[in-house]
């Protein structure tokens, strides 16, 4: 299977992507050995990864090398400063010095806060990524971007800081439940949207069969996100240009999230939702074709992905949630939208009462599908 | 006077070394408004800091921008994460965007603290030190290393963030104690020591004309520091060689800052009789003659500046709180030694009961002066 590459300079690392995280691991342990050193410590989140931790485990054993596990755990609700500081705590009391490497083994949630965890500790240790959900396989554990939510928002407090390498094995996506799974999807639906209009088609044609994990779709699907995700990052690290069009859906779903409680949907889901609200702004916007909001919403429902929330929240609620963005500048709140199928950009001009009426679309619409 | 730049290609940045702090602000509103943008926020600490906190406000107040003050509470014991936080809360509170400017006018521990929030909030944001002490000039404001304190451990939370500027004026030194004055000079005295031999004599000609804040010499002295520290981080900014030698003393020191309870020694004190002890270790391994050990603590005892440490703290408590150095790698202990006055090296190999001998006795040494 192939190996993609994040291209950063002297801070390249690779992303496996193999049929088994077993063959990912021994891959790791080929190529990496030296890097790995005399210290590690695994912080492991959730049923999926507690099935995978032996294994984990033993790929990393060496005779010289001290392993640590710790546990944290799982859920949004826990990405907060006080889980970092206990993996913090853990690697201070188990006295791990400054060229220790941390493995993240979790979905994104896990992932972005033990990536931070590694930007903090002595000012910067090496780590790992293990993905063991698809949201985190093509999105969060790719690109550096970690750490956790604010009361006030989401992900306000972190770090840029890119892991030595990504380690997937499709086989773990079988133990996801399926709500998590298709959570993902979003994800995958929001490259085609942003960066390639074929893809987009082609998961039109083969959403059936990716909603039931077929090998050969899977494959692709996270080969085609990780090397968008790869590319867009390689061109802009720190977000100051295009790298905000990763963010498709994100500043409508981000609110969604925190107005609902952190937990209530999964990011997956408000992120359909928010692109759904973003793909129909453009429109109204008179960029995209009515078309292109039907094809998005019929394929977010074949894919089994809500295009609702729950009308407990109020629209104004949800603005006022939007405006604690970190792509605000100057009180100007800055949407990704979508010129064509396949092309975004960073909008900062467009009608109050318009936004208002994407959103309360959403909310409205709440016989179309079961909220999640 | 001049200005001084801290070469870090894309990230470099000046450092403002003016008679008033006056001045210096001059220079910022001359030369950075666009870049200070539409929020800033002041972050402050100590009554130096409140004593100069209005024309500071008043140089940064502009039409268009929003400009908020944040207190925190001085001292080492308040470097912690939970102080980090109430800074976040407080940027989140009034809504400061990825754009915003963190301003941290205060001691050496202020600029930790400020800088490690400008480097997590939203990701890194900038910041701008005006340090208002000797210690925090001449050491603690250069070079970008941000962090607070763990309770096993000094700065071991932290990140490699570069301010966008440095301003200092020679006449905040007169508004500061004597004892955090005299704290500062220890760090004067690591320059000479690690990198310029000349400038160690030439502070023990000029010792008590120092101690009495003599501009002439002031400004010199902190010129020549902060040029030694600007090239030694733009060699190595994130201390994966040389930069560790600005290190010299700080093991012991920061052990016995531990040890006997932060805020009990000042960092400088601590260092101060942590440098003692490398330069007697640096002497007993046969590297440099008895007489500069005699040297240093002839210029440490002029500049009124502690050679000893209570012995309330044992000395076994003092080599395990060592251990924890961010500098140990694989459980070995590595400490800045000199090869002679002026040149500094990373040492692997002493014996154990050397360490305990140059420990020991600055601890027995207790009637030489008094304690701090």
């Amino acid at each position: 299977m192939p190996t993609l590459s994040v291209d950063l300079g002297d801070r390249a690392y690779p992303i496996w992507i193999e049929a088994t995280l077993q063959a990912s691991l021994s891959l790791l342990s080929a190529n990496m050995t030296k890097m790995l050193g005399s210290q590690v410590m695994v912080v492991s989140s959730g049923p999926v990864a507690a099935y995978y931790l032996e294994s984990v485990c033993s790929a990393l054993q060496a005779p010289d090398r001290q392993l640590d596990v710790v546990t944290i755990p799982d859920g949004e609700s826990h990405k907060t400063l006080s889980t970092v500081e206990s993996i913090l705590d853990a690697l201070l009391q188990h006295n791990h010095d400054r060229k220790t490497t941390l493995v993240a083994l979790g979905g994104g949630v896990t992932g972005d806060i033990v990536g931070f965890a590694a930007a903090v500790y002595q000012r910067g240790v090496n780590f790992i990524q293990i993905p063991t959900t698809l949201l985190a396989q093509v999105d969060s554990s790719v690109g550096g971007k970690t750490g956790v939510n604010h009361p006030l928002g989401k992900n306000m407090i972190g770090a840029f800081h890119q892991p030595q390498a990504v380690l997937m094995g499709l086989d773990v996506l079988h133990t996801l439940s399926d709500r998590h799974y298709c959570a993902g999807l979003a994800e995958v639906v929001k490259y085609g949207l942003i960066y390639d209009a074929d893809f987009f088609a082609w998961l039109e044609e083969n959403a059936a069969g990716l909603l039931v994990k077929q090998t050969d779709l899977l494959e692709k699907a996270i080969l085609r996100s990780c090397e968008i995700k790869a590319a867009v990052v390689a061109e802009d690290e720190k977000e100051s240009g295009i790298r905000a069009i990763l963010n498709l859906g994100h500043t409508f779903g981000h609110a969604l999230e925190a107005g609902l409680g952190y937990g209530e949907m999964l990011h997956g889901e408000a992120v359909a939702v928010g692109m759904l609200m973003a793909v129909e702004l453009s429109h109204l916007l008179g960029y995209v074709p009515v078309s292109l909001v039907d094809r998005t919403h019929r394929l977010l429902v074949a894919l089994a992905l809500p295009v609702t929330f729950s009308h407990e929240l109020a629209v104004a609620d949800v603005i006022a949630l939007m405006q604690r963005d970190k792509k605000v500048q100057n009180k100007q709140l800055r949407l990704v939208l979508l010129k064509a199928c396949g092309e975004a950009f960073i909008a900062t001009e467009f009608e109050e009462h318009l936004l208002d009426l994407v959103i309360s679309n959403r909310q409205n619409a709440l016989s179309e599908t079961g909220t999640p």
